[in-house]
């Protein structure tokens, strides 16, 4: 895959469904991009994925790094690609909204194409949740969200990977902005909530129009009613 | 690009706004497959592609081969796949709705994946309209189904080239069923409305789970609105 295309497998309106048993081997996963986000078997936690690193963020806190070669980890939903960064800057921001003001204006063309991103820097404060993983095969994201796992780090150094995807491929992908974060010391992070910067960040982006969509071909998602569910996504994803 | 691989170039919703002036060369396109259909600049007329050829079906009820190597035919919107049957059988049916319900039976698991079809043989009847092509920039397809020229041919043999959509997708595709019919005397065809056998025709059918997704970078697209008109789909490519 060329720099810069989107591979997904699977989409958000399965993950909503709770459809979660199965998924892409990491090993596989890793070989179409080295910069994405995504989840576990079970929604166990949040994926993060940047410099040839792929690694697990749990709900109770602690962050495992995945090794592809030797796992059996699957991701029943994940977005990747190979990144090369069209475009950076130093920004500073005082929310997530903020943060997406600016890429709007960075990248004022993107309203229906895809976007990746990366910010590296000291962070004033990030807020993010991890998930807990199923209690039950099939358990919904809504319902996994009632216990979401929240946690506010301040004056953290780290790392941001994010996409932003067309509103119109709400239910393919998660629509708007959806970022993960990892601390440089790889002992914090989650799916982020909100963040906000001191000074300024290193902001890479990049725009992207390939995109390579992998449809799971298991009983559990060839059944699933993957009927749209947008105030769902904006709720648990948001 | 592997065998029944999906490649799209550009979304549903971006034709429903008309966004008709550029598209993918025929000459890339057919890089991606040999099994397909889509549309000309402007919506002048249907596509179909078939046996290594391209077809423009035009609304004057001519049929123009499409030579992809010295043309300058763009596709605004356009599906293609290396077709190689995973299941072939002779059916017959009554109706489109007939077909689709065979197919359902055929296929039970594809809810949620695409389905690639092709019918061969003597038809009792085939019904089809060919889009007149757009009067003005950006007129949208709901406007051009108004004036669309139709044509019901009987007792023709020819080819039936068809792609199942998922329901979730529409709007990225079209949801359900989505055919185009050419005569073996290349001189009849277009999008099929409604189609009804004598005895039996060839049918030859796969799943697809792999999409490529080409979204056009050009300003026209990026600058358009593409919420989804679930309705319109259904009344313009129904």
């Amino acid at each position: 895959m060329a720099y810069n295309e989107l591979y997904q497998y699977s989409v958000v309106s399965s993950l909503m469904e709770g459809i979660g048993e199965t998924g892409i081997p990491y090993s596989e996963l890793v070989t179409h991009g080295n910069h994405g986000l995504g989840t576990f078997r079970r929604m166990a936690g949040e994926m993060i994925c940047l410099d040839n690193e792929v690694y697990q963020m749990k709900s109770d806190g602690s962050i495992v790094t995945i090794d592809p070669s030797t796992g059996n980890d699957v991701a029943p939903f994940a977005m990747v690609t190979r990144f090369q960064p069209s475009f950076t800057t130093s920004i500073a921001f005082d929310s997530k909204q903020g943060l997406s003001d600016i890429m709007t204006t960075l990248f004022p063309k993107t309203k229906n194409r895809y976007l990746s991103f990366r910010l590296d820097g000291l962070f004033q404060s990030v807020a993010v949740r991890t998930a807990d993983g199923q209690k039950y095969k099939h358990e919904k994201l809504r319902e996994l969200h009632q216990r979401q796992t929240t946690y506010e780090f301040t004056n953290v150094r780290g790392s941001l990977i994010g996409f932003r995807s067309p509103e119109f491929l709400q239910g393919v992908s998660v629509a708007g902005d959806h970022l993960h974060f990892i601390s440089d010391e790889r002992d914090r992070g989650g799916h982020v909530l909100d963040c906000k910067t001191d000074g300024e960040v290193q902001f890479a982006g990049s725009i992207m129009s390939t995109v390579h969509m992998q449809l799971p071909d298991d009983d559990e998602y060839n059944e699933a009613d993957l009927e749209l569910d947008d105030d769902g996504i904006r709720k648990v994803e948001g």
